[in-house]
């Protein structure tokens, strides 16, 4: 499969002086991968120029002279600035000559951007943030991440359906999706979600089971669980500097004396590596759901790895064909 | 200090079978303490009289026949059991003759009766569940914790209010008080928390520090975390989740091999007690502030150890006088 990915190569925490190394790096990764880096081309030409064996015909620049910021309003980068670096990777994609792109800036920028550039599915009012988060049984599609902080319940509804058909994408067999609420029992939760509950109840051909909670999520209840995104965002970043405290309580434990280095030797790798599967968003990247295109984002903070893990999931979708899938089962089970 | 602190003894997944043993351990542990057992006596006196050594002097009986169940509405325990042990266990704290009360029972129905029965503090609508959540610098007092799923920017605030002036009673010094949001900057967040935000920000004399993001709860970034009652319930329950599985999958890795063994004698005892620690609610119980009365909510599922703690809680409370405390500091601070 070639497929040409573009990629904002402005975007992020650290911009193109980490970015055009992981990209040259996924290069090697995907032999029949094309990358088109979107920015401010004479930077991005001396960043490549220091990398002489990389193949040009494989790697495209497309000026663009504006970045948006880390903190500016989504509004302000709808409107203000047309020649951005993330509006147009966008409208590489919009046109057909990009089969899918990869951000690592402002999230709710590249939000309103991709809604107002690439369009959302039929039926679908925003698109959802997904990644996969470990549990004792797997993993878990979790969604929204954080591209909506408020939620209608028919907005967790189409978020619970897009979730579904990321799943099985996954190859994940008739995926148990699940309502994140304060408790199991009908009667718990917010208007919201006990209205969603009520919709999902009578969704055929949807594997709905359900209210889990915030230990059920981590003991693998569900395949796919669903909350709005300001929910989302704070359960996956909680988890992440959680997981951070207990390995540095575990590691500065470790350095004490001859016995706990040995203790130390064996468990510190494990920790390490799970360290880096509970920071799947910083890790991995997110998908954004429900629209006419793939868009990946990548953590502002992501280091070069965890910008190669997102072109990766940008690779795997174009391969997936993700959009068309969920097109096809989305018109069956929404409402 | 002399105190009578009064006991749901019907409620939590255990019911009397656990309460009964954990109560007559507190008696030990606090030999100036006097406990009330709220309950069906027959049953309760029966599981006494299993104790032969135990004062009587210091654990006396109140007949309540009813028994308000886990999943029960709210609406229906406050309106149709007027003989609930929950309530008779408000009663007795409304009435004077106990300093405070503990019910591992249903959490909205302690919420709705103890509003009903012991009223909220001037300028208070609702009360909020604390507890202390370790950090990587120490705690933190996160609330609200579920007892409020839906909050206003208003209630949030008065969250803010609340939780500083428990942590102050707790020897925290200007307690830098945090509303947990998506994002630090201004421009991030849902409606309610941009409101509480800009109401928190005119507020004299609160330390108010402006937005934690999930990951700077851990960090230790604030000492008290303002959320409502849906998310906090959540980030508590997810991270006690992830604590569960870290754990698991440690161990495991621990059983492998002599040298893993070797290590795991060293680990081991570390993560069970961070299990413990990060499993707060659950082991040391939660209180409900903004309350005219110290009511302790354990977790349902708590153990006999975990009930002792959230009468531990209770006796703290009673000697730090904190609904006083509260009442008095609200004032000043309140809109």
């Amino acid at each position: 499969m070639s497929a040409l990915i573009a990629i904002d190569a402005m975007g992020g925490d650290f911009g193109p002086h980490l970015i055009v190394p992981a990209c040259i790096a996924s290069l090697v990764e995907f032999p029949s991968l094309h990358l088109v880096l979107v920015g401010q081309a004479p930077v991005l030409e001396e960043l490549i120029a220091l990398h002489p064996g990389v193949d040009r015909a494989r790697l495209q620049v497309e000026h663009a002279s504006e970045v948006i910021g880390m903190d500016e309003r989504p509004t302000h980068a709808l409107r203000g600035k047309p020649d951005a670096s993330m509006r147009v990777m966008l409208e590489l994609v919009r046109s057909g000559r990009a089969k899918a792109c990869v951000s690592a800036g402002n999230t709710g920028a590249l939000m309103a951007l991709s809604l107002y550039v690439l369009k959302p599915l039929p039926g679908i009012d925003r698109p959802a943030m997904v990644t996969a988060v470990p549990t004792a049984r797997g993993v878990c599609h979790l969604l929204d991440l954080g591209a909506n902080v408020d939620c209608s319940a028919e907005q967790l509804y189409q978020f619970a359906v897009m979730g579904s058909v990321a799943a099985e994408a996954q190859g994940v067999v008739r995926p148990r999706v699940a309502l994140l609420n304060v408790g199991t029992e009908n009667i718990k939760g917010n208007q919201q979600v006990k209205l969603a509950a009520s919709l999902l109840q009578q969704a055929q051909g949807l594997n709905y089971i359900g209210f889990v909670e915030g230990d059920g999520l981590y003991r693998g209840e569900a395949d796919v669980v669903v909350c709005d995104g300001f929910v989302g965002n704070i359960l996956l970043k909680s988890s992440e500097g959680l997981v951070s405290m207990i390995s540095e309580r575990i590691e500065a434990l470790f350095n004490e004396g001859f016995v706990s280095r040995l203790a130390g030797a064996v468990a510190l790798p494990l920790l390490k590596r799970l360290r880096g599967e509970l920071a799947p968003a910083r890790h991995n990247g997110a998908s954004f759901l429900g629209l006419q295109g793939i868009v990946v984002k990548s953590h502002g903070a992501a280091s070069g790895e965890g910008f190669q893990s997102a072109i990766r999931r940008a690779v795997i979708e174009v391969r997936e064909n993700l959009p068309q899938r969920l097109h096809g089962r989305l018109e069956d089970l929404l409402l």
